[in-house]
């Protein structure tokens, strides 16, 4: 595996890849990697000649309270996970590399999608998201970029971008990578004391039940959240922030569950801020359209 | 040359092209070619190995007021004149192919550059702008794109969005083409009648007259703007909308001619808006860089 801290250094070893006719698949992260990442790496590796993965944690899509100074970094951790799942480029640059003057004028805003959910407590978070990704997608000009379930409504906004503005990559979307108690890989668990992981798997607990009683025939979004909310008061050391019903591929708010739905939530666990989602689609769905 | 108004044909077209190692020059533009658009292609011939024009009249840059539905069409004698300049495939979808939704959430927002000058009086053009060339850019993926000097502004606005996000290419400014008597040449100057044809070369005059004042040793932009009113002052046929001035590179506004500037106007003509402008560069400034 060879890494690159510059876009130059990357791109003319990607440029003599290209030149090979090589397809290019691309796994953009922060770091702080865990399985999560690596069964996206792995996927990547299964479906193209090479693997691009990127480390850079971006600063545009924070907000300045949120932890972008804390955020767990672990680069030489992280480069051997990603040579172990077979990344061939790893690309980790400073700051300065993505953003020269410190940041930049321009912004990819993602309309409507980007000030809901996530978006409704986390103002700019997609935007920022957004316009990372377009500068990656950029660089690294892969024929496919892989991202998790984990984070469903970054999918949707990653797949909304790639279709408004042509972007010439496919998108594919991976599974929720989970403990043995159930809680969803994330970088963000290093931040769990004992007592606060012993509590967190609550949340997906909370969501799995609400899956259940859609899959039983309920279909108000206000039932399914009255569902997660009554398992977390079980539950003292999380305090849940939100749980909303999307649908599963515009992500638009929903509240009646009319097909294939997200019921996605955050939720404080001790002061971590932590986020989940389970597919949810409605007991009354043709079992083709359920099996999707 | 090769017509498409597929995203589809245009893409295998080029994909057959880019396989065998060759260069690609794009010239995006709204149709209604003149000798201006012509001077691109030109330029765009002499440096590529391919030439692509694009012909799309994109509904995203143009406010409810604006005159979207009677813009110039000219499709055939467009294509004429592409193929004369040494076109080899020209893109010309429909809106549909371009919007297969009618519109898209997603928009490039261009920051503080798209609220001053044009932007001021036309809120969302460069968004507009900015966010269907984005689109072109990822469709055609050229080498080099070419723009015009007649559009200062635009052309700032995609030297900003190519380096914030970037994009695989290189930007091209190409010097404005006037008629005889000075006016910059531009599609909307078919909507002139013989008496706002007539009036209509003093704006450039007012321009070249503030020019020659900076180039005298004038370096308050509030005297240049006295200058160009002044002398439209004398033409009962213009109403001057604004004339500002602006830093050659970055294209923020500024009082005072410290460097490389551009004074940029838009005026009524009868009931048709135009812009012009011209390099401004002051006297004290050394040889080798007003040569510039």
């Amino acid at each position: 595996m060879k890494m690159h801290t510059t876009k130059q250094s990357l791109g003319a070893a990607l440029a003599g890849e290209r030149r090979q006719g090589r397809t290019i698949g691309f796994v953009p992260t922060m770091g702080a990697l865990h399985e999560g990442h690596v069964s996206l790496m792995r996927r990547a590796r299964g479906e193209n000649a090479v693997v691009v993965a990127s480390i850079f944690v971006n600063p545009l899509q924070f907000a300045p309270t949120d932890d972008l100074a804390r955020y767990p970094r672990s680069l030489e951790a992280d480069a051997a996970l990603a040579a172990e799942a077979g990344v061939d480029h790893l690309f980790a640059p400073e700051v300065a590399e993505m953003y020269p003057h410190g940041s930049i004028a321009t912004r990819v805003d993602v309309g409507p999608i980007g000030d809901i959910g996530e978006g409704a407590w986390r103002p700019g978070f997609f935007a920022g998201v957004a316009t990372v990704c377009c500068k990656l997608f950029h660089i690294v000009a892969p024929d496919r970029a892989y991202f998790g379930q984990k984070d469903a409504q970054q999918l949707a906004v990653i797949r909304q971008l790639v279709a408004d503005l042509d972007l010439p990559l496919e998108i594919v979307g991976c599974p929720t990578v989970r403990e043995p108690d159930g809680l969803a890989l994330s970088s963000r668990n290093t931040y769990l004391d004992p007592e606060a992981r012993r509590a967190a798997p609550a949340l997906a607990a909370a969501l799995m039940a609400a899956r259940d009683a859609a899959a039983s025939g309920e279909e108000s979004a206000e039932e399914l959240r009255w569902t997660v909310k009554t398992c977390l008061e079980a539950e003292p050391g999380i305090r849940l922030q939100y749980v909303d019903l999307f649908d599963a591929d515009s992500f638009s708010a929903r509240e009646r569950l009319d097909g294939r739905g997200i019921l996605a939530a955050a939720a404080y666990v001790g002061g971590t801020r932590l986020i989940d989602n389970v597919d949810v689609v409605p007991a009354a769905l043709p079992a083709e359209v359920r099996g999707r």
